[in-house]
């Protein structure tokens, strides 16, 4: 057999688009597009090796495997079921018309082997690839997950400390990446101005081009006096500034500079290639970690201190101080920083009283391609969820500010009790033709029952059960039983190899009647997992909603 | 809350038998009997403390668990899923009625935090229970399970190294527990002495009460003498010892005695709790295990290093050794003795070929408790499947010579094409009223598709995928897609924490058309999840059985 091909440049995916099958009905055309969506060029960053996002997350393991997996859909009967193990389509079954069309186990390794070292040796001998959350199991919407979820944390932070009210405030953060990029635009949906540090200018150019960043400042003063002026006017500008966080986070201190909330969204966790050190310029970090990555590892980590010590001092003046999911208080507790641990991640501190509540990243795909039909949901989600002027609000500056990628889309952080009504809502507009093709219903791993992963998103969970991944394993099987249209199971995605499993489910909205049976089980069960799973754990949000939603738990 | 119990010697469990129901159909009064089954005192070693085997193995989390599990099963609906975490009832979902009824995850944890130590700090805290294999997922079926698996592998050791003729020869083992107390039988059954050294008196009266085990010899002199005069006799009879295998392996390669095969079954996977140390008694390791957990680990890991050296010089000598499945080898790896993997594991050594073929242990129970039922399946299998007489020959001895525990059952090896053939015979003979009550067929988590675990049943294959656990995961997501009656996925079973994962899956025979429908798919798709992963892996016996069979295997 011919090596598998990883690399084709020649290669450029679209989607079909319009109401035509290629497939033996919508649920298996559903999960045709949406594969394809995710390696279309607009969608992933790397297509032509099959990336879509977050490093080496991949949609299907190699080139072979991906005609492989369309050649399967395309053959597949209504009553089948398509295994994906990581990446590549390994087996058809007979099932039944409420079972899964695929069901995906992306990564996952026993625990003793579960390191980067062994499964890169894996990837490399053609036997796995990495699926991230939801590069391999196909519904990553490109940028507009990461706003969302920024803007979701921005705002209750706003929530917890400013009485909801992010007027006049202003958030100090640095990093300007691939995923730090759209803090500034969060922090202006959300309200608050912000001060972004990020140390390479082309990082700010591409982020005022695509109008993610409204101005730089020329040096920290004009930065402070731009800051100055918008927060008095109540103008929720965002404002990049070039410089090392290292450097300006302490001169901040120093200067008894407040400002309303401090993160980070530098590549910290990743010391040898994602930190500027300080007193480097970028031209001697990009020569000296190929010449000297131990040094520079080390430089960096020094300097992470240096910037951990100036979040720990904003902390202890009562500014909301938080990780956002960088690991940076490790790498600076590595580093002798002993209390670097004082400030929360973001997801005790503003995301879990979120999923307390089932409430987590929603989405869903325009399957026809149109951007009317989201539209339509658009207008369908405020007139079905009337009373939250902060959904409204992100869905009006959403149509307003993002961008289509690939087939339209939108997500809405919405929860238990609300979810199953929106897509019962979305199948009739199917239905009755107001929509001009299927919707395809999804989530991101990261979601309230949906994942376990300790340094992330179930950090210090109040009974201690961080690690204990029964629970996305539950949510992933009940999915499967409530008949979801694809269902997977992946590890190591977000935070690495070894530091999380997590499951993800898609459903889709086909206009039947059947589907609104699967909609309605599917929807109410899926965040009812991750209520259940903070229930259990002793929190006090998930119990009243358990109970208010009437969740049958046994001994809760 | 009052902390829950664990311990409770007043508790008797015994599960109803007869034909009434005590839950809303028999598909949940399988799930109800069989828990209670697993801890009926014939059944559970230390049911006191819901522990049904494999050290600390156990059925519920603790007993307000188990009442819990009992009251949420006699409430369920037919449309309805109860979510069992790590032997706690968590939450009651509504499904369907091809849905599985009840969906299980035992000790599941992020890898890793997959360690023993971290499990038991969990275990203390009432987050978790150790699952084992069939213990959490009830579907135990006694020693049967395990005396006829361990005959297999004796039979084929047999064929392999002595012409398929072991009379005459002798087995040198370890441990006469739970499971291992099986080995005698499985020898004598196989046609072969063997030498059975435990360390624990309570145990081997036990097996000699049980006729599993022949006679107990005086002190090692003794026994060899035995030894001599019944394989020279050529009359296949078992000899028990008293005493340490740590001490007792050393002390026969230092006399030159040559056994004609040896393996252990000491609780090595679980060195805190399973293995005593050399020169302790068993007083004082049952009170150090307590007192200092982290010292009995060590010192039982130092004997177990000693144990392994002697398994590695009879190795060396051309004898048959292998590791059957405790993972003493890692154990003794891990304290410095680096090739304890010259030797292998049973599973490639023996089992592989057979799982090739989706052959694996294939059981069920009378749900009846009528030992009638069991008898007339027994027949029906011989019927079905007429032109095997091993498996003949199998289920004559079974007959007399296995008793059965708690609720009457039977095991069998059987493969692709032939599970749901019996699944949809026995189900004919409820429908028909031949049986007086309904059958539950499962099997073990050690199975052809269901288990990733690399020092046991994924050891060295053939393509390097070993430690992949996306298969077990497919297995799982598959199963609850056809219909099984309850699926589990576990981890650490076996082998101990880090180093296994595996799902396992019942499915109840109600004479019901629906039944039918369910059986087919669940007896076809599970033994072909086994045939797909060794045809992955490039196995021949795989891929042609594969082909045989009609299975769709995308890329092989
Ligand atoms: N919370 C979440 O949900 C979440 C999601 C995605 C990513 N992350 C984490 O956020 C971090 C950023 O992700 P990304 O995809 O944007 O990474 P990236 O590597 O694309 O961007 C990091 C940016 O930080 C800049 N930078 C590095 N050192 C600096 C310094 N000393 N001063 C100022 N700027 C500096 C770099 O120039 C770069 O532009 C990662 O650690 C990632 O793991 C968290
Ligand atoms: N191959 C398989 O299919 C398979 C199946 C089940 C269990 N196992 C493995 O086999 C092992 C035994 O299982 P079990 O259920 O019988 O466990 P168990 O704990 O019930 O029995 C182990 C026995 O070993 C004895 N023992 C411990 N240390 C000893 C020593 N140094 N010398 C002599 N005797 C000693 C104990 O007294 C005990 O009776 C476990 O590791 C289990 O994981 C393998």
């Amino acid at each position: 057999m011919a090596a598998p091909t990883r690399i084709d440049t020649a290669r450029e995916i679209h989607p079909p688009r319009g109401s035509e099958l290629s497939c033996k009905n919508w649920l298996i055309e559903a999960a045709y597009r949406m594969i394809q969506h995710n390696l279309d060029p607009e969608v992933a960053e790397n297509p032509a090796e099959l990336v879509v996002y977050g490093g080496i997350g991949r949609a299907a393991r190699n080139w072979e495997c991906f005609d492989a997996i369309l050649k399967s859909l395309r053959e597949l009967n209504e009553d089948e079921t398509l295994l994906v193990q990581s990446g590549k389509p390994v087996g058809v079954f007979r099932t039944h018309a409420d079972a899964p069309r695929v069901l995906i186990a992306n990564s996952n390794l026993v625990p003793a082997w579960a390191s980067w070292e062994h499964f890169h040796e894996l990837d490399k001998k053609g036997l796995m690839m990495y699926g991230q959350m939801t590069a391999g199991s196909w519904i990553y919407i490109g940028s507009q997950g990461i706003v969302q979820g920024t803007y979701e944390t921005f705002v209750e932070m706003g929530r917890q400390s400013y009485g909801g009210d992010l007027t006049g405030k202003w958030i100090l953060t640095a990093g300007l990446g691939g995923m730090g990029g759209a803090q500034p635009l969060a922090a202006s949906l959300a309200g608050a101005c912000s001060l972004n540090i990020e140390c390479q200018q082309s990082r700010i150019d591409f982020r005022l081009r695509t109008k993610y960043v409204d101005e730089q400042a020329d040096d920290l003063d004009d930065a402070l006096a731009r800051i100055e002026k918008y927060t008095k006017a109540g103008e929720a500008k965002s404002i990049a500034l070039l410089g090392n966080a290292a450097e300006i986070l302490p001169e901040l201190v120093k200067r008894g500079v407040k400002p309303d909330a401090v993160t980070d969204q530098t590549s910290a966790h990743d010391p040898v290639n994602g930190y500027l050190p300080l007193g480097w310029t970028v031209e001697e970090w990009f020569e000296r970690r190929q010449s000297d990555p131990e040094g520079t590892r080390d430089a960096a980590k020094r300097s992470m201190k240096q910037h951990v010590e100036a979040m720990l001092a904003f902390h202890a003046q009562g500014i909301p101080t938080f990780d956002y999911g960088n690991n940076i208080r490790q790498m600076a507790k590595d580093e002798g920083c002993a209390n670097a641990f004082d400030f929360p991640g973001f997801v005790p501190a503003y995301v879990r009283p979120l999923f307390c509540r089932g409430i987590g990243p929603f989405r869903w795909v325009a399957l026809s391609g149109d951007p009317e039909d989201i539209y339509k949901t658009d207008q369908k989600v405020k007139e079905l969820i009337p009373d939250d002027p902060h959904l409204h609000n992100w869905l009006d500056m959403a149509e307003q500010r993002i961008s289509f990628q690939g087939l339209p889309s939108r997500i809405c952080w919405v929860g238990l009790g609300q979810r199953h009504k929106l897509g019962l809502a979305f199948n009739e507009m199917v239905r009755n033709g107001e929509l001009k093709a299927p919707v395809a219903i999804g989530r991101d791993h990261l979601d309230s029952g949906s994942v376990a992963s300790p340094n992330r998103e179930t950090e210090a969970m109040k009974d201690g059960s961080d690690a204990v991944s029964d629970w996305p394993l539950l949510n992933a099987l009940l999915n499967t039983a409530s008949g979801a249209t694809w269902v997977s199971f992946h590890h190591g995605g977000g935070v690495g190899m070894g530091y999380s499993q997590h499951a993800g489910q898609v459903i889709v909205c086909d206009g039947s009647e059947a589907a609104d049976k699967r909609l309605e089980r599917v929807l109410w069960n899926d965040p009812g997992t991750g209520v259940m799973r903070h229930a259990d754990a002793g929190y006090d949000e998930a119990i009243d909603c358990a109970k208010a939603c009437g969740l049958k738990l046994p001994m809760v």
